[in-house]
């Protein structure tokens, strides 16, 4: 592999990360030397998940899990940690680029162990990939380094324009000259280099169609507006991206989805984070993203506010709830970050109508209601709820 | 919305369909006018889907149905065309960008009737997506324009890298150009202009994660290769993307999926066409693509290869085929574009070992195996499944 196929940024990325990766192992061989084999390492449970008002973040609380080598019921998960790690290291110095799933591969074999009286046991280092997950999550918390930091890749779903210029790898692209294509986040998005805006705010569609027809439509050439899908669920790279073109460049984000409680917890990742994976909200999640809709109020309207749709369009586009979105609901209704005076009053108006909306319902009122009218109007009259 | 916010080319390609589909329709007027309420459209029944040997492909066979409008049986279906093509045309005098679902919820409406003796009637025009969906599916084969070519948007899962430059809408995109990243390709890809190209072939993975690894360490810069991915089962506009880099640039085309009959399957759309959706194969399949791998031979070798695989690699990478895999393996064999010797021989292995492998196993031996060792070496020996 000649050495120029690879770019610069990588590099210097890979030898950072090996250099932490390698410090915070080499201080467990010391501790080890001492005959002290206990891993300390934060908990990722969900008692040790808490919503962190001031920051308003899911994040892992203080209790750390002492992981000892010399207990039966660690020791295995001690030495798949310490497995794991040094494989990681040496994809790294070894200008490589895994996914989670191939390092699920390159770790799986079974180790074979002669008891003393000539009894033959068999062990394999794991038989799922959820079992090495948990363990780069581990290494995660651990080091302090993300995957994505460790030069490990995934499948990336996130799409962009706009009128931005970004530097990655050995590349300058112009994110306003995609032609009727769009720009396809990598999956480390802390190596792009930002080098010149002229947008005034972020729109995060949750449906990658209504992506594709709002971009061919130039809504953001209209109004300024960088573009964003996550097509359906945020994977880590978009969800990274989004936070900094808030925390950078002072952004504000707008998350557009369905008019459901799937599309709720879609915002609720981009900003809060996700549950299971709290230790990296600090990083992934945007606090102050805003959820420009589609709301309860836009298709019902309520004392202050005319909705969006007449009663023939609701009677057409309307679908109705099906119990899990009913049980979906109830759960969200209970999480501290929707129980704020707007939530509140848009969960409860799905619970009396027990309706849903797709967001194409909207685009086929028109798409030019949809682009040049329902979005602008909302964020010029500041109709989102935080 | 102002003009120029809209690429020239979108603008000829609407007015291009908006013509063929006007024409289409008058010409039914004009029967109407003699009395005749019948369309003629091709048949998209499983029974008049017939493999073309010379052609290779999947395609529509010469029945046609005769829909009646003075038939009860087929009145809504033929209202439903109609109702279809007028709102498909209003979308492309109007600067629209629908998508079929919004096409759905455009149309969906209740036709109340009163009868003579007072009694009320109440009818809607369709109820679920796939009713609409078969009606715009009959108007692509009625007027032989298929839905890209109206404009109608889709959500794109597919992504291309490689040295060469194309024009999509007002722009010139380099695809050597996009760092890390990916061009994301649009939904319709006929408007796209390929404007200079220094590759020798094309590789179609699978997984996007593999796509990602392989992007990164350079293979597409090394081996002049445009590299591309499907994200799974191919959309239609990555489909017509490879199939026009074949037929226009005269690359070859080599696919790399999973070793499994769904990877098999994925392959034979992007060559054959789908069964349900025969009618697009003509413009949307690429007859002479070639299978690459992952290939049952190359796990398991036979009397003419040796394995790519050691005896270990093999017992820590397979997995074990499920019931489905076997099921779908029986059905495949009996496909007629799978009944070559080289495929029957692949599909025995299969049923003979019930065993499967993902491409990430050939990624966790060294990604730099995958790259400079297994893609090339089988492309230069030829080593694929035609």
């Amino acid at each position: 592999m000649s050495a120029d196929l690879i770019s610069k940024v990588d590099k210097e990325a890979r030898k950072k990360a090996a250099e932490i990766l390698r410090k915070a192992f080499l201080k467990l061989v010391e501790q080890i030397d001492k005959g002290e084999l206990i891993m300390e390492i934060p908990k990722r449970t969900l008692s040790n998940t808490i919503y962190d008002e001031k920051k308003k973040l899911l994040l892992l609380g203080q209790e750390k899990l002492r992981r000892n080598f010399f207990d039966l019921n660690e020791s295995k998960r001690f030495m798949q940690t310490i497995l794991m790690a040094s494989i990681i290291y040496d994809a790294l110095i070894n200008n490589e680029y895994p996914t989670i799933r191939d390092l699920y591969y390159r770790g799986k074999h079974s180790i074979i162990l002669k008891s003393p009286g000539g009894k033959t046991y068999e062990e394999n280092t794991w038989d799922e990939q959820k079992e090495s997950d948990s363990v780069i999550e581990d290494i995660e918390v651990f080091t302090s380094l993300l995957r994505e930091d460790m030069l490990i890749l995934s499948k990336e779903k996130g799409k962009v324009v706009g009128d931005m210029r970004i530097r990655s790898g050995n590349d300058i692209i112009d994110l306003s000259k995609m032609g009727h294509g769009a720009y396809s986040i990598e999956p480390t998005p802390d190596l792009i280099d930002f080098i010149d805006v002229n947008a005034e705010f972020v729109v995060v569609v949750e449906k990658d169609a209504v992506f594709q027809q709002l971009h061919r439509v130039g809504f953001w050439k209209q109004y300024k507006a960088i573009l964003i899908t996550s097509s359906g669920q945020p994977d880590r790279a978009t969800r990274r991206f989004v936070r900094r073109l808030n925390e950078e460049l002072k952004l504000p984000v707008y998350i557009l989805t369905d008019a459901d409680p799937y599309g709720w917890y879609i915002y609720s990742v981009f900003k809060i984070g996700s549950i299971t994976l709290s230790y990296e909200s600090e990083r992934l999640a945007t606090p102050n993203a805003k959820f420009l809709g589609v709301s309860m109020t836009d298709i019902f309207g309520d004392k202050n506010k005319k909705p969006y749709l007449s009663e023939q369009e609701r009677r057409n586009y309307i679908i109705k709830a099906k119990d899990f979105d009913i049980k979906r609901a109830m759960e969200i209704k209970n999480y501290e970050w929707f129980k704020s005076k707007a939530w509140s009053h848009e969960i409860e108006i799905f619970l009396d109508k027990k309706s849903k909306l797709e967001i194409e319902a909207m685009a086929s009122k028109g798409l030019r209601f949809l682009a040049f009218q329902y979005i602008p109007e909302k964020v010029r009259s500041k109709d989102y709820i935080e």
